[in-house]
């Protein structure tokens, strides 16, 4: 039989498992702080009724769709009716509208699954990646207080990651929109078309930007293109000059005081949640999607790493499931694309991938006492510690090499001698060191150790 | 706009958040123990190439294979080249030939995902489940110790999942062939014919299975059938006894000595790894498809709860990777439908869904006192207590029985009379009681309680 080449659809990311630890490890880190702030898990299929996914979708994402068939709808030429979710919000929609009535509201959800999506294959696109939801919401309404506990698990998330310092960004929409109104562009569109001129501050230049603006078809007076510029370079650098720059805009119509005081509520409470002044500002620059965030919106960057864009964004959203049902369903939530900040990361050189979740390696230097080896390994096992021990044996040299290459830290030795004096020596190769301890205290000095080295990081 | 009804496809099981936090348990266990036995985690993508997936299996696994189209192909009529993985075995024989020279052998390896099959539609039948899976593979070869440490790693796994005792049943494939080869039953497919009828015995009974086997177009002789009947119903009590049982079985063609050979030595070595006899048993009826499994073959089953089947299943086989590599990579393991095996316990009533992952609710007694809620949930979740605050507010017995309903054990009250003394008060609501502890102590006090709690499981 010819073989078939063994490979996987560009636009994946497969790791060795050293690389999935490392993936792993930060996957945990977010799943512990979501919890710690009292966000419950939910899972949902990865496979959804095609007609639920896209009831509000445009025609950009459906092409970005992948359609489902199982081989007897194939055979028979059915249009596929099932399809891979693309994203965890329109789930979560679906989710809270069909178990409306056995939730509890605020409804506190985290998230944490893989989503879809069929992009042209290109460097650092992914086809398939985990997105890291949190999301609060309400029945009929919500208070704004939750939009402050976003940035403070934003926070808790990053700081654990240990990434390099971040802040955490805000701006809101009403305040944006209240803003380009009393400039006279009204319009929800042309906001949007205005914005995403400005978006191209930093690779094209403000020339570029005041050129744009004041030319065909936009139109604008020179005064106001530069009120633009100003509104959206606006950035904070306490809390104290956040409030004096929201003020200094100067009154405006009613969705921008609304804007206004919502943005000030907020910041003024996540200081409250104990998110320190360095780690979030005010940046007027931030819009995200024009048509699903209504209120607060947040963007994360790495101080040290721009180019690197957004880490973790979201913002406040008035009704959540308005396809699915009559309730008022308003929300607020973040999401973190994992697969691709893990991927950036490494390319950047900031993941550590040399530790094994494995912590010892139990040699085989004497094949007849492989019961004491399965005894010893088995105690380690009840103290915590992951351990694996050496069936096939082979020379002591390989061993210690495979541990090595494995990213295992402790390698244990029990031979004729040991046994003799009730001792076990361990070689330590992350310290290149190697020390006895009796017998009976060695799960107990691997314990200290391997804390110690846990709480190091 | 007319509302689209919310619903999930059949055959998926998406649970409330309390039902998804004992799920979670059990993940969270089953890996923590796969992790203490020195494997290694590896993800492959949901998506595969369709030649990928299906150069091994035949027309029935075929038949419910979930196929994947985006819309641009999809739009020009091409036959789909990607499809769903349907288990974790062929996406690990891919993963080890792909990488193979990335990898360190004997590859241990433990997945956890979910996979997908285009089943009908039925209860306890899901289209979409997790499997969770260790395999140990080799390079050329792969010692017959490894076959000893999956009964060890079930052992584990399901003393902590602490759902009754168990069972584990072991075969050798190689016994039993050799065995039918003895009393002249040597064709491969005529033994499997034969099996298929043997399998009936606890449906049918022995004498359905003896008219069967004795009539067209078996034609075996009633000495031979009661040899056959004899020996699938072999059962051990202890270790010395499936010795002696092995040995009655009589001298035998060399298939059948080598299998009883591995078999001894496999058994003797599980005791070994600290499994106690009470856990593992000589079955000499369990076979697991004929064609895969080539050595030792696993099944596991409740003692207290037959009917459930097998919970924890596997084997050994000779090659992994024969139609992607010319290398050889003999392997064993194991894996466990965890979603069908969760629908079932909690169908049995025995799934715990009482607990939160949240600890303790923050109350908002006095709005004004806001700052100082966030402050006190702050400092609970430095000391790794999932914390919630009320946020929005309203009357204090809403907040209560917000927290008994949501799970939530702990109940933190701190109104101006605690403010004024320094204290806070604490109800516990599994224990329904009530008490006062220092500000200063809360995060020590309730540390000591939770740890508690989670010692007792």
């Amino acid at each position: 039989m010819a073989l078939t080449p063994a490979r996987t659809m560009p636009g994946v990311l497969e790791l060795l498992p050293l690389d999935q630890i490392a993936f792993q490890r930060m996957l945990d880190t977010i799943r512990r702080n979501y919890e710690r702030f009292g966000f419950l898990p939910i899972e949902t299929p990865a496979i959804e009724y095609a007609d639920v996914l896209l009831t509000k979708t445009g025609g950009e994402t459906e092409r970005q769709v992948y359609f489902v068939q199982s081989t007897g709808a194939l055979e028979q030429g059915e249009k596929p009716e099932l399809a891979l979710r693309f994203d965890l919000t329109v789930p979560l929609a679906r989710y809270v509208a069909q178990h409306e009535h056995e939730l509890t509201f605020p409804f506190r959800r985290y998230q944490m699954q893989r989503v879809y999506r069929g992009e042209r294959a290109q460097r650092g696109r992914f086809r398939e990646f985990y997105q890291c939801d949190i999301d609060v919401i309400g029945k009929d309404t919500l208070s704004i207080r939750y939009d402050a506990e976003m940035p403070a698990v934003i926070h808790s998330v990053f700081r654990e990651l240990d990434i390099g310092p971040f802040t955490i960004q805000l701006n809101n929409r009403k305040l944006m929109r209240g803003y380009f109104e009393s400039l006279g562009i009204a319009d929800g569109e042309r906001q949007m078309l205005v914005l995403r001129e400005v978006d191209k501050l930093d690779k094209r230049g403000a020339d570029y930007v005041r050129a744009t603006l004041t030319g065909e078809p936009f139109g604008l007076s020179a005064a106001v293109t530069e009120k633009i510029l100003a509104f959206v370079q606006t950035r904070s650098t306490s809390l104290a000059d956040a409030f004096e720059k929201l003020d200094a805009l100067g009154a405006g119509p009613a969705a921008m005081e609304q804007g206004r005081a919502e943005l000030k509520e907020v910041l003024a409470l996540v200081r409250d949640f104990g998110v320190p002044e360095s780690h979030f500002a005010l940046n007027l620059s931030i819009a995200r999607g024009l048509d699903y965030y209504t209120g607060t919106v947040y963007e994360t960057t790495l101080n040290e790493h721009p180019q690197i864009g957004s880490i973790c964004s979201g913002g406040r959203y008035d009704n959540l499931a308005s396809q699915y049902t009559a309730s008022k369903l308003p929300g607020v939530g973040i999401s973190i694309g994992l697969t691709r900040l893990y991927w950036q990361l490494r390319e950047a050189g900031l993941v550590d991938r040399a530790r094994s979740t494995v912590d010892v390696l139990v040699t085989q230097m004497d094949e007849s006492q492989l019961p004491r080896y399965l005894a010893l390994a088995g105690e380690l096992r009840a103290g915590g510690i992951a351990t694996e021990v050496v069936l096939e044996g082979g020379k002591l040299g390989k061993q210690f090499k495979y541990a090595d290459r494995a990213g295992i830290r402790f390698v244990v030795v029990l031979g004729e001698d040991e046994i003799a004096r009730g001792v076990v020596t361990v070689k330590d190769l992350r310290r290149g060191d190697q020390f006895e301890v009796p017998r009976a205290e060695l799960v107990k000095t691997l314990r200290v150790e391997l804390e110690q080295a846990a709480a190091m990081g």
